[in-house]
């Protein structure tokens, strides 16, 4: 079968490739091969090995495409596992409020916070969110983002978490990125909720996931477990519920404080623990035994002013796969930059550069039950690749993207 | 006199115009001007204000160039106060080393760190050094800064010292980026001094400094003060025998402990002191009575994993003047990017982003005895600005850059 598409010569491919989820000390193996070459046809890897193995393992079509890959580094698309792509409105004057010493609690009580973005999202229409997220993507794409999970949340009512999810569904079939569906009911108790909270959760488990689940519209179900938003007991209910209906469970747990997500996350065998920024000693062997995946979102916690990030070495030495996403949100989810991600994941959580990359892709993809179709470089994936120029180091560079190239199933994205 | 040069209905033109340094509240005072119009001449601004004021105070050239700025934000062209941008060789593969658990320690023990840096700029010629930061100046000039500080250092050895500065020289005359020069020969003691640094302090007094002097080939005269580097009274003596020979004083203090540098900077009248990581309060109150500008460098602290960030409201709220820089250099200044040094100015340093702008403008060309023609957009300063896309926060969006327009001297650097 001839290649119809080809990326040569490039300085290092870092095929991500091997068993997911990568943990411990293998999450530092990219599987870097030097003088790179790789075959692709409809989208699909044929071939990735030395360029001087190429000619002998692979034709190539007549009209193929070929990236001269001299002078770069090519990488796996990026897979963000965490993401609030598709909302209605901004919170950017907010921003700037926050930042000028306004509190949270008084951005909302100027009717601000969460509460505005669900009253926008409920006013738009699927084509409005449709819209709005799409620009959005366009942004990811160009900085290689191959593949991101994008949750419900902000409609917080039957018929609007439905809507957002019907407007995932359309982006990821009109969008070069692949989209992964998460409903995320509970995201928040809504004002109308808020002195009964357990009916809120109530119409989640009895009328949300039924719904979501009959149109299909989601894979996974996630839940906020915070003091403040839903409980660990809540917080199991409902991914219980999901689980039952079909929905694989994943959880925002441990990141305004200790809250007990972490353990709610390995009790219902989650496939993902999100934030983590509180996650103790102990709850870190209980997500290892579990088998969960840690996806971590430092992004978030520099634009929060935490003044603290998740406990990335101390999961890594215990063995949990760590992952990583960009949390991107209209509140202060303001970089839907994975290298950004990266570089706080080396800077600011003292990940190695090569853990950060399999976080940013191999672990992610695992994350998202999409390891045995993208997250690596390897024959029989998806041809999702980056292209940057200089070494891999380029990435962590804040300010001047080194990516020249964007591929997604053989097709080029950004360049060419 | 007719303009040449327009810039027409930006959403907001934050000016930054008023007296400089900016201290204290007055740090925050960005002078916005909504539906806002700038209008120059050769370079050189003559009317800054509203749209609707703008016919009747000056009329247009034939030819003039017209920005139409709707739906942007305008800023003055960013001041970087602080780089060591000209050098030779890169050290990308330490940084790997670095983030993999090498210590400084090793990596210098195994021929790496500054000494690297500095045989290979001793083996660079002029050309070669002016070429390779002729890149790192263009990369600057697309993410918006205009002016920048320049220093030399790397030589450490009187001829190489003299090499630097010379093609700092060719570059500020070549490249449209303004480059104000700094003599840093007090950089490091080099490996042949090691056992004597007196005898070095000696040669950077009695030989660079006079030849600097003579040739004109910097403004300024730095020193690094830290232990393991210069102590306060080499530092001292440097900083006053450039002084003599009309070198004016700047000086990283503080910057890896509590080493003194602050009150150096005090005690000489230093324009600037640079770092600060661990200055303390009774040092900035000395800084604020001497009228030194504090110059944060957050990117280095982000980059070198020191694990806090210089103590900016503190300074502030004791009226020290706070600038920005990148500290771009081959070591761990991987960020040529003033949007990002402002970025980690608001979320890791705490500062408001009104504050971040008057630190990356105005009192940074303060900082640099420049105030007088750039830093702000005001009549009679030269038309450096940045034009960009949405408001002020997109400033902070790290990954996607917002900037459409850089503007030098009126001239079109990026866009158009």
């Amino acid at each position: 079968m001839p290649a119809d598409f080809l990326i040569e010569h490039a300085d290092v491919v870092a095929t991500c490739a091997g068993p997911a989820p990568r943990r411990g000390r293998a999450q530092r193996d990219i599987g870097a091969v030097r003088d790179g070459a790789i075959a692709a046809r409809d989208g699909r890897i044929l071939f990735v090995g030395p360029h001087e193995a190429l000619a002998a393992r692979v034709s190539v079509a007549p009209g193929a495409v070929r990236v001269d890959a001299r002078g770069c580094t090519v990488v796996p698309g990026f897979v963000d596992a965490h993401t609030h792509l598709v909302y209605a409105g901004d919170r950017l004057d907010e921003l700037q409020q926050r930042l000028a010493g306004a509190t949270y609690a008084e951005i909302a009580a100027a009717g601000g916070g969460i509460g505005r973005t669900v009253a926008a999202t409920r006013a738009a229409s699927e084509d409005d969110l449709v819209r709005a997220a799409r620009a959005r993507l366009d942004e990811m794409a160009a900085s290689g983002t191959t593949t991101c999970e994008v949750k419900s949340g902000y409609g917080l009512a039957t018929e609007v978490e439905l809507r957002q999810l019907r407007a995932i569904r359309r982006l990821d079939a009109e969008h070069p990125i692949d989209l992964v569906p998460t409903f995320l009911g509970a995201h928040d108790v809504p004002a109308e909720y808020r002195s009964r909270p357990d009916d809120y959760v109530a119409l989640v488990i009895d009328e949300m996931i039924p719904r979501v689940a009959a149109a299909a519209l989601a894979e996974w179900c996630d839940v906020f477990c915070e003091v403040g938003a839903f409980t660990p007991a809540q917080a199991t209910a409902v991914l219980r519920a999901g689980a039952r209906a079909g929905l694989k469970p994943r959880i925002h747990a441990d990141e305004l404080a200790s809250s007990g997500g972490a353990r709610v996350a390995a009790e219902v065998g989650a496939r993902s623990a999100d934030h983590l920024i509180f996650v103790d000693e102990p709850a870190a062997d209980a997500l290892a035994r579990a088998g969960v995946c840690a996806v971590l979102l430092p992004t978030a916690a520099l634009y929060l002013k935490l003044g603290r990030y998740a406990p990335a070495r101390m999961l890594i030495d215990r063995e949990v796969p760590v992952a990583l996403g960009t949390d991107v949100n209209p509140g202060a989810g303001l970089s839907s930059s994975m290298a950004f991600a990266i570089t706080l994941a080396c800077f600011a959580m003292d990940m190695t550069l090569e853990e950060a990359l399999i976080a940013a892709t191999l672990n992610a993809a695992w994350s998202l039950d999409r390891a045995a179709t993208v997250g690596s470089l390897e024959v029989g994936k998806l041809m999702d690749a980056v292209l940057m120029e200089g070494d891999l180091t380029s990435l962590i560079r804040v300010g001047s993207s080194p990516i020249r190239t964007v591929i997604k199933r053989g097709r080029l994205v950004v360049g060419g």
